[in-house]
């Protein structure tokens, strides 16, 4: 479990079961990978984008939480500009799936936190392919 | 922020922002707390209990979860025996609402997740108490 520390190295997650929601959350299990999936859905694709959300991630956690959400298939990053390179992060099919449980968190907290921003429609009624099985 | 890192004081949660998502995190984003919502939907609610479970939650991570999920509200404790003295931890209705995210995990990582195991159709089926808003 030590080697997850890491997310500069190329290693295989070692998931602790394989219970779905304890895998999910040896992907994502986090403060911050799902804020980060919430700005990729709303269309956002730039390191500078994802710094300037009002959360605030800081510079360290944002690179290696993009390095661990890239090595396990849930974001792709392209070069849009050289010299110096930069990139821009888009979610895959199996990032992009996620959205339910943004959406469910959405739901969860608008229900029971007091003054959490309601989302916009546009965010709460994207559907994405159903998931194989169900 | 600094203070969210002791569970033990009875302080306010830090919100980073007012949207829902990260706000769900501020309160579970992390690699146990969910699991162990998962073990009490399923009717776990004694500390050896949890500590038993596959993914061997550490007993100083299990004490610091518990006793943050009753400082949000989210569980409530009970004692069922003294000398010395055991509780019994039970979800709240607010902790119980979590359930519709465990779901979209379990239905997230079965599609994308191979070996994942495929939760009891009883879990999969359970309704909570719909949210005042949607």
């Amino acid at each position: 479990m030590k080697k997850r520390k890491s997310a500069k190295k190329k290693l295989e997650i070692a998931f602790r079961s394989g219970c779905p929601i304890a895998t999910t959350l040896d992907l994502v299990g986090d403060r911050w990978s799902l804020v980060i999936v919430r700005d990729m859905v709303v269309g956002k694709t730039k390191f500078g984008e994802f710094l300037a959300s009002p959360e605030r991630v800081p510079t360290n956690i944002l690179t290696a939480r993009l390095q661990r959400m890239e090595r396990t298939g849930l974001v792709a990053k392209q070069a849009y500009q050289s010299n110096p390179a930069r990139y821009a992060y888009r979610l895959s099919e199996k990032g992009m799936a996620l959205l339910p449980v943004l959406q469910d968190m959405c739901r969860w907290a608008n229900a029971y936190v007091p003054g959490t921003w309601t989302p916009p429609e546009s965010f709460m009624a994207r559907r994405v392919q159903p998931p194989l099985r169900d």
